[in-house]
């Protein structure tokens, strides 16, 4: 038997997600709806897939570690400078760089109780101890939330706004309460997956001048290109660098860096998805009430449907999953797990959606 | 000042290598020719460009974070199982896996002083302590690494075979003799990024059940997939599960399997690019030797060139950069920092090499 070092061979035998592909390979066929993981339903940009045409033959060779044309147009996107850009193979090696890079095994770790599996995953992974806040309303409690970091010196206070599982937001002046509140020394995590759909008032300004606060974004959600795995943080110039010192320099692809290039130049495209992605939330709003369910308001690419209780919603998920071959998740923990959360789809996949859950629901 | 970690906040702020990307714009104009990184001059297959066109459009959903159908095709082709095979973002993932996996803080890693770089960063991230054997006569030295590996009672041994700098091999009797001698519960790690360049009787039969062994391949040289980041392991089940606790699942892209799935496919092109590689490294030693100097014997897809002392060997390398913009890299310390590495470039490209490096050595 080869050893583990303490912290790898301590930890359970856990993944984050379960895969569609997986459910496919049990059921023995495709997915006949795919609008679980928040995927965009509008594709990538007609020039992200022109970018990779154009590149594809070139992937010999290594990307430029430095990603210096990507962070230089990000930069200029948001008004920071490159140095406060922080390329990550998707969001989520963002989020296991922040915690690599400042939770030593033990140290507290401030979040939403039920919130995004892979950031617990991460802080688990380097040996966090998680002290959390329960979900208020099906909101992230930011007063409750300071409470909890302060009175345990929490070292990482990780935000998700606009949120996901539950689709909801938090004001600025929210926000700013919890930073006002940090403890000495602690960073303040901003997940902000979502933001392109975010309404007005709910994103606070970026100020890169600011150590204490990190924003996570990425090309995942509207821009289309969740499988090329292209996010960033925005942050101090410091703690940009210190990611320099353990992430994997050649990790973004070539090819993702430039797809993103290209649908960072095309605004116009995200401008359009984020208008149908609302057209689509109005949808299920109009279904949930039809059926009788609640859904809840969603700054994000899916609406949440509270069904009442978690065995109704695990029950409905299951039956839609096996009895109609739709793909959903939901939050795995009360009490959230009233919730189903429904990826906002391509008009006929709402309609298939409205379908095969007023099929289940007569049923069931 | 917010608080790093206590292994991040005292890591050196030092990245593994530096990209000729920097290098064009420190010289404010392209590289002419770009032959440091033992990237394929012979591109990706033309099936692995087939599939990224095929696929690019679909980037907006996540990949199979299982990598099932890769996986199953990788096991086929080594005739292990598929829990044998690891997915990672490039060999340079693996790696830092194993390293996190098997090390704490203080523990021993032996490898050759002066091996790859990648693999350093990723043991001084974790806070392992580097024990090494000197490279002798420019090979790894199989005995004096068994040595100081069982002296210091490692916990990894790192073996890059054939090997990166040198272009050298060793025997399977001499692998055989490292893994007979490693100490009890360590892990031998034989990096064999360059294995489809490997001459018969170099690489030892894969051993899945062999706990203390694990292998690791990629697409980026024989593949010409470097910019796709794929690599593989393959090891002991335990081992590969154990990567799945704390592996980024989503990070090897959807056009990255499916590119690389296809190239596995397409045998008869890694087949030529073998061909090919093998006429180019011919050149080299020809051109070695006409200008008095002396090419190393290689079993990779470059070639060292022996410039008889460290200084002139830094001094062509700069000269070359600077007045010919040609890119190559060498090692970084003695003795190895005799050698320039020269990757197989197109036919083109060796001619160019070989009168740019003609005009420099008349030069200097």
């Amino acid at each position: 038997m080869i050893r583990y070092s303490r912290l790898v061979g301590a930890l359970p035998a856990v993944v984050p997600f379960v895969p569609p592909e997986a459910f496919e390979r049990r059921l023995g066929h495709a997915i006949r709806i795919r609008i679980g993981a928040n995927e965009s339903a509008f594709g990538p940009s007609p020039k992200a897939v022109a970018a990779i045409n154009a590149g594809a033959a070139r992937i010999n060779w290594y990307c430029d570690p430095e990603g210096y044309e990507l962070r230089e147009a990000l930069a200029r996107h948001h008004g920071v400078a490159r140095e406060n850009i922080g390329l990550g193979i998707g969001a989520d090696d963002l989020l296991g760089l922040i915690v690599r890079s400042t939770i030593d095994p033990g140290d507290p770790v401030a979040m939403s109780h039920g919130g995004y599996p892979t950031f617990a995953f991460h802080v688990a992974g380097f040996g966090g101890k998680f002290v959390t806040a329960p979900y208020r309303d099906f909101r992230n409690d930011a007063s409750a939330l300071a409470d909890v970091a302060a009175k345990n010196d929490a070292r990482l206070v990780y935000l998700s706004n606009p949120d996901n599982p539950t689709g909801s937001w938090l004001s600025i002046d929210e926000q700013k309460a919890v930073l006002a509140r940090l403890p000495a020394g602690a960073l303040l995590v901003l997940d902000e997956a979502y933001s392109d759909f975010a309404p007005t008032g709910s994103l606070p300004p970026l100020d890169p001048d600011d150590e204490r606060v990190v924003h996570i974004r990425t090309f995942s959600k509207a821009h289309g290109m969740a499988g090329a795995r292209v996010g960033y943080a925005i942050g101090a110039k410091g703690l940009i660098a210190t990611f320099d010192k353990i992430r994997h320099h050649f990790g973004v692809t070539r090819l993702s860096q430039e797809a993103a290039l290209a649908s960072l130049g095309d605004q116009e495209f995200i401008t359009s998805v984020v208008a149908r992605v609302e057209e689509g939330k109005r949808d299920y709003v109009a279904l949930a009430e039809s059926l009788g369910l609640k859904a809840l308001p969603s700054a994000t690419n899916f609406v949440a449907i509270d069904m009442g209780d978690g065995d109704r919603a695990r029950r409905t998920l299951a039956r839609l999953l096996d009895d109609e071959s739709v793909f959903l998740r939901m939050p795995g923990v009360a009490p959230l797990d009233r919730l189903i959360r429904v990826t906002v789809g391509t008009k006929t996949e709402r309609h298939g959606f409205a379908a095969a859950l007023t099929r289940v629901l007569a049923r069931n």
